[in-house]
């Protein structure tokens, strides 16, 4: 398709409505194109005319039904058409690489966990190995055929998303790697955020609360990040790094954490942490890396399960860390949910009766603020999910380009 | 004016493009109908009607200039008209009562600030006394004439801000105590509100930073709290209690705070905390009140200025404490501008190294999360400036009823 200079406008406002009716039609389905009018506003003719672009596009279709009331000739019902597109979504961690591919509508198509010690791997074979992943999951039967719309890569440190630098990521051991140019080659757009962010956007989507405006996502991992949602967007704060709950100084004469300070809140109550101290024969006192980490969590919550008063002690006290944690976090944003999450989920039922307990103690709003405290329901692939959600939702919003008609040159 | 039920909805849409031509003319005046229009995309002949309603409330003039440039006949410049109205704002706090008017372009009419004993006289004396002395605003000579389109109440603690009820405020002594209701007799609307938030709101309105999306105002008074502004919008939470900086838990050994618990940042570098520990002879032992402060905070400098090393090690130690609060905000919040307000102005000169050094140790991102630490320009008038800038701001966007025409019956 040729489109002259003068015409770029004009097709930007197009493809702004097209995520307007895409959006509508997502949160009405079915609905006939009368409804869709109503709704946004837009008149029926251009309705059709945008309807009649995303159904060449695969991404609406007819139910085959039409609306039951109103006057007039009845309308076909319009759906969204989950056949024709799929995005991708990345976590790599300390010690996995996670990957996800859903539909237009969010589901599911396929999920790997991969073990991974990505620092060992170091920035540049990690990226390969980011890079490989997401055309795997590119190729996988349950994705073929479909249009890969984008990928959303997550990473647990201080990312720049607009230029997908990782600026910071010391439980990796990496620092200013560009890791979306690396990306470039994939022929779909990569945007690169941190993983708890992503968590967050994974939740507001899809999780358990799945549409609460304000809520923090907790990562459960070797680090520990917080993604903040306040009125359904990110907080990312004036230079993109809020949200690094890991680094609260909790305890000044506390262990020394991977940043070089001392009594983080990671260093204290981060997986690495509470396995230290939860299996004093199994766990080194290196730093975790790779495949040590899942299955030394096994044999924790397994102890703690089987009452082994150490691990539950060592739980316990993790949890009582974290409520003391999360107290400022509170206190500071007011965020009347808190989700916890990655491998953090497991140890819930130990670490949550002292975490609500630290947190009502810590906080200097009547009863805690307001604020619950429950485990996600995403597991390990939460910021792998939020990765694939974001592009999702970035076609809604006109943030991404739409497929091109199926009838396209 | 009789207003037809049927037309309700008509009048609203009225008033919203009301403020919205108003706020226009705010940002370019002086500026031509064209222009407004230019700037709206509203119609020629609907700026033309919505100015003249503006002009016969007296919130819009004719500058009796026209426009230099352009096609067609010469465009009349429009002005704000900050001759007819009046915005009030109003702080209550531990030893004083701060009151200013300000006009429709948000300058100063008026302002006086009192010593008061708001924790001896207890929540039903004190909002007397703030109904008084904010009709006495009303009727200043520089106010008088003018109509009050509404005030701001600034309060130190949780503040419902929609019902209007200051649901604790510890350093006060109130709890659950409906102040809004209290100043319902006064003819304008009036709106309470968290002391730091209205801070945070005069800061962006017009302080030395004004019109930066994303800064912290922090008070310093007995109480230290903080008002977070984010991409322009006060940051409430979900339950309207985000912000609560001084009881962020610094030392679980520390000194008892207001609030019942120990170690929390405002009792170890409230202006309290600082006055007792830089002046062992003087400050008493009870908790501070009434004129106090003042004159206590005066005899602090005064030392510190003079080389007491006393008072500038409390003061440096202060300013070490504060620094690893902040360090807490910025891990979580990443505001990029925090400004000490209150009577940390004065202490600053000793306050801000010692606060710097200790939040950039504390911060995660490199340099300190690029945030500044400065001092406010606003003094002891941050809140109930904020309080009034309110006021003008709600009017601009349609939120707060306009003044009736002149002409009006």
């Amino acid at each position: 398709m040729a489109v002259g200079s003068g015409t770029v406008g004009l097709r930007t406002v197009r493809e702004a409505n097209l995520g307007v009716v895409l959006r509508t039609i997502r949160e009405s389905a079915p609905c006939s194109r009368a409804a869709v009018a109503a709704a946004t506003g837009l008149n029926k003719t251009t309705v059709s005319s945008l309807v009649a672009d995303l159904m060449a596009r695969r991404l609406v279709r007819e139910t085959g039904r039409t609306a039951q009331s109103g006057v007039g000739r009845p309308g076909v019902l319009l759906d969204l058409d989950d056949t024709s597109v799929a995005a991708l979504g990345l976590e790599v961690n300390v010690d996995y690489l996670s990957v996800v591919a859903v539909d237009l509508v969010q589901r599911e198509l396929t999920a790997r966990h991969m073990p991974f010690d990505a620092r060992e791997a170091g920035p540049q074979e990690s990226a390969r190995r980011i890079v490989a992943a997401l055309r795997e999951a590119a190729a996988d039967p349950a994705v073929r055929g479909r249009t890969v719309v984008g990928a959303g890569i997550a990473v647990p440190g201080l990312v720049d998303a607009p230029s997908g630098i990782v600026r910071r990521a010391p439980n990796l051991g990496w620092s200013d790697f560009p890791l979306g140019g690396r990306a470039d080659a994939l022929g779909f757009p990569v945007r690169v955020d941190n993983d708890a962010n992503l968590g967050a956007v994974a939740e507001y989507r899809v999780g358990s609360f799945a549409g609460t405006p304000d809520l923090v996502y907790v990562t459960g991992e070797v680090g520990i990040g917080a993604g903040v949602l306040t009125g359904g967007a990110l907080l990312r704060g004036a230079g993109g790094f809020a949200g690094e709950l890991g680094h609260l100084a909790l305890d000044p004469g506390g262990p020394e954490c991977s940043c070089g300070r001392r009594g983080c809140l990671e260093a204290m109550a981060g997986i690495g942490a509470i396995l230290r101290d939860a299996l004093p024969d199994l766990a080194p006192g290196r730093p975790l890396s790779g495949a040590d980490v899942a299955a030394l969590v096994d044999t924790a919550v397994g102890r703690a399960a089987a009452g082994d008063a150490v691990a539950v002690a060592a739980l316990e006290r993790a949890g009582n860390r974290l409520g003391r944690g999360l107290a400022a976090l509170v206190n500071l944003v007011d965020p009347g949910l808190v989700l916890l999450g990655g491998y953090f989920v497991p140890m819930c039922p130990w670490l949550l009766p002292p975490c609500r307990t630290a947190l009502a103690a810590g906080v200097f709003a009547p009863d805690a603020g307001g604020c619950r405290v429950e485990p996600s329901a995403l597991g390990l692939s939460a910021a792998a999910r939020g990765g694939a959600a974001g592009v999702i939702h970035a076609l809604d919003s006109g943030a991404l380009p739409l497929p091109e008609p199926a009838d396209a040159p």
